[in-house]
């Protein structure tokens, strides 16, 4: 993917920072949530940046989309991360930032390719939210270029609206504590949540929580539901499109909940819904913020990926979602075979 | 403790979250004070929510008490902590929210029983926040359960009186670095302080920082003070009942001081005096904010108490503050006797 | 000051990232400590990455100095911090970091120097924290500028002994709470100390405090002595030359303390004091780390300084203080003048 021309403000951006012990497990692997959270902030910077050049309100670039991305390589504590974020394609109303993320040990001087994602934004008017604003746009190479941009831009507006259109995943209802211990290796028995209530120091320009932020807590939890099912060293391996519904503000209390939905021999896919209400007005209700499925695989003490216990399913429900599962699971193993024969 | 018949909104709350390395002491331990700061945070959403499902002024329930608490497993890196908060009785202006804390090693799939507390919250108008708000009523499974509520309630109400009766603890004197080091296993030699700067993220939806971080820098103070005192792997085993008195506000420095007290076989009793005052605004001096005892075991590597050295206490002060922790020390080991004789 | 040919390991490095509620005091502005750590952490990363270019052990570039540095304008939140860092001159066992902070506001697209510094590292082994490694040479643009480096590190190296030699100024007796207060204006009414323990996550590669992390709470704490002093909103203008005599672990207590030693019309001059000492090895004692000199400058509403009220001094040590740090005003002043005069 090679770059289109831009204007200064287009131009690419480099955030980079050591991993501290915070930002780790207790096996020293630094949260696929993290790298998230950096990859998000880059693609803000870049992107509000870009959708200030022009006359009109004030505004800051909102995350409405994550797509696929994998972890390629795992990243430790004390190493240097480089995130690289750059517009290659602009709609009226969105833009597309393409991200990169070096990870280097500052001992060995060893660098990897750590993760590639693809994120889009919409420009919110800072002084009315929910005014969405006019991006500029960029010069393309090339008229190829700008066509392929197109496609994407095409292909994820269509998955977002039938996103919206399917009817929504039920919550899962919270396992009460004092219920008696569910059969190992099922669905129940993994299932976990997080509730956070949003503070200032998850927003900064506006009163709403940063996408990253989220998607931070998202890995999370689907960290627990991995490390619960098979109880060992576990890793984010790759997390599927991303969409933000709605917006999330400070003052909420925001429930983070992840389910297995279907494991292969060396993979678990965990589904992960996040819920929003506010705390101090009850009446509206919890919401459907965002919800995403997380892959995670298990490794050994030399990073080499375990075999993974098989999921017990019990019901319908867990039955089409798992068959669901498998279906995603098989197209993505075909679709990473046929870019290594395209020599991706 | 079986649980009223609640609304929605007073419904039981479960928070989770996984133990970092954060969170625990070089032995791995959890700290008490990161338990009892998500006990706080669990019980400021369920008394939140709760306090807001009624016309007038948007509210926060602020924390008023928290009764005696005992830490009856550790907890270590790397657990799951659940914490469980449910309102269990209301007044006009307060209410009692019942929290227990599971820890589960999500390895092992074991579970144990860490801590059970109670805590008082008052609803706190967010335009002005020395307006008290009314409390909407929650529903009684029995008649019983009702009057028991109201015992809790005059019992502690009577308590918290008291306590402003008594004429303050003078904050004792800081150690004066010119002076000769003090002799080993006095008084003077463990007791310790931190200063800490009131920022941003101690505070959530209004500018007074959360009970949760108050006791948290408490604990904390209180574990330097058992460890200069015994020199070994400590944990909090209890804490007994805390009043807030006043609130602390956004900019303030608080000194939070901790000195043995008493000293038994095998526990210390550190009493922890809070002060804060305003950076900017000197004139208002200043004031003590909460008061409380926390008594800490020594370790050994298996995790059995270890005997602590004996207190070697000066003067009549301390030998007063030494007798009346041993009535303390009596009555809770009497209280517990009796609890177990009980078939508690 | 242009830079010197360097091989690819020697590559000047760049940080950014958002600035957050966290980082900043309530009126918005960006702590000047958080400055100081993003400049540590940029000078920590290139500094290791260089001196591990290497055969021999694995090593960490370890902060010793920071020579004098200004703030230039004040950073807000939400505003993107641009670090970058370059070794500008390598000794046998030292090299030398030039670091340029730009603050660019996203929204305007409006940038901004905000600070310039020179940092001084020496690469521990990881192996064994007292050795010094040696450091592999850069090379140089031209003869001239080897020379100016070598003039750079004689006159550091100097300035590093005398300070060795110079008597150690006693720590400040902290206050009595039972004098009665201090009179306004005065050294002792504004005198302050914070007190933190020393946690994993203020440490990364080994077990000692980052440079940075000490610089913030310093920063931290002369920002409330001046904001007691002129009860208004207070920034960092300058940090004298600090040297770092011994590093700080794991597990220490820290105290950090400051008071007013000099106040101009539109300045005041604080001396900032770090003492360590072990939590469990009490028989060591307190051990002076740190020491420096922070000027700070109080700012209206539209950022433009005020004037700051004279200085009480009191007593023949206050006078003592007060007159060395007329002097160091001065001086700094006349520097400036003749700086603006050569038009740099």
């Amino acid at each position: 993917m090679s770059a289109p021309q831009t204007g200064e403000a287009a131009s690419p951006l480099q955030i980079c920072r050591i991993m501290w012990p915070d930002d780790a497990n207790v096996a020293g692997n630094v949260h696929g949530g993290n790298i998230l959270k950096m990859i998000e902030e880059a693609g803000c910077i870049v992107g509000t940046r870009h959708c200030n050049t022009q006359n009109g309100d004030r505004c800051l670039a909102a995350l409405v989309r994550v797509e696929k991305t994998e972890f390629l390589s795992p990243v430790f504590i004390g190493e240097v991360t480089h995130v690289t974020a750059e517009i290659t394609h602009t709609s009226k109303h969105s833009l597309e930032v393409q991200v990169k993320v070096m990870a280097e040990n500052i001992l060995t001087g060893a660098k990897k390719l750590a993760n590639k994602a693809a994120l889009w934004y919409v420009p919110c008017s800072l002084q009315n939210v929910d005014k969405i604003m006019e991006v500029p746009p960029i010069k393309y190479a090339s008229a190829e270029q700008e066509e392929e941009g197109r496609k994407r831009y095409e292909a994820q507006k269509m998955e977002r609206l039938e996103t919206k259109a399917r009817p929504e995943e039920m919550m899962p209802s919270p396992p009460n504590p004092e219920d008696p211990p569910k059969e190992k290796h099922t669905v129940g028995f993994s299932q976990s949540s997080l509730i956070h209530l949003v503070g200032p120091s998850d927003c900064t320009l506006h009163d709403y929580v940063h996408g990253g932020v989220t998607m931070k807590l998202m890995d999370e939890v689907a960290g627990i539901v991995a490390a619960r099912h098979c109880n060992t060293n576990i890793v984010t391996a790759s997390v599927d499109a991303i969409n933000f519904h709605r917006k999330i503000k400070k003052g909420c209390v925001v429930t983070v909940t992840g389910r297995l939905t279907f494991v292969s021999n060396k993979s678990m896919e965990i589904e992960v819904l996040v819920d929003a209400s506010s705390v101090v007005e009850a009446e509206k209700g919890k919401y459907r913020a965002v919800s995403a499925f997380f892959t995670f695989i298990s490794l050994d003490k030399d990073n080499k990926p375990l075999p993974v216990p098989a999921l017990k399913v019990e019901g319908e429900d867990e039955q089409r979602r798992f068959d669901e599962g498998k279906v995603r699971y098989l197209q993505n193993k075909e679709k990473r075979l046929s870019d290594k024969m395209r020599g991706q």
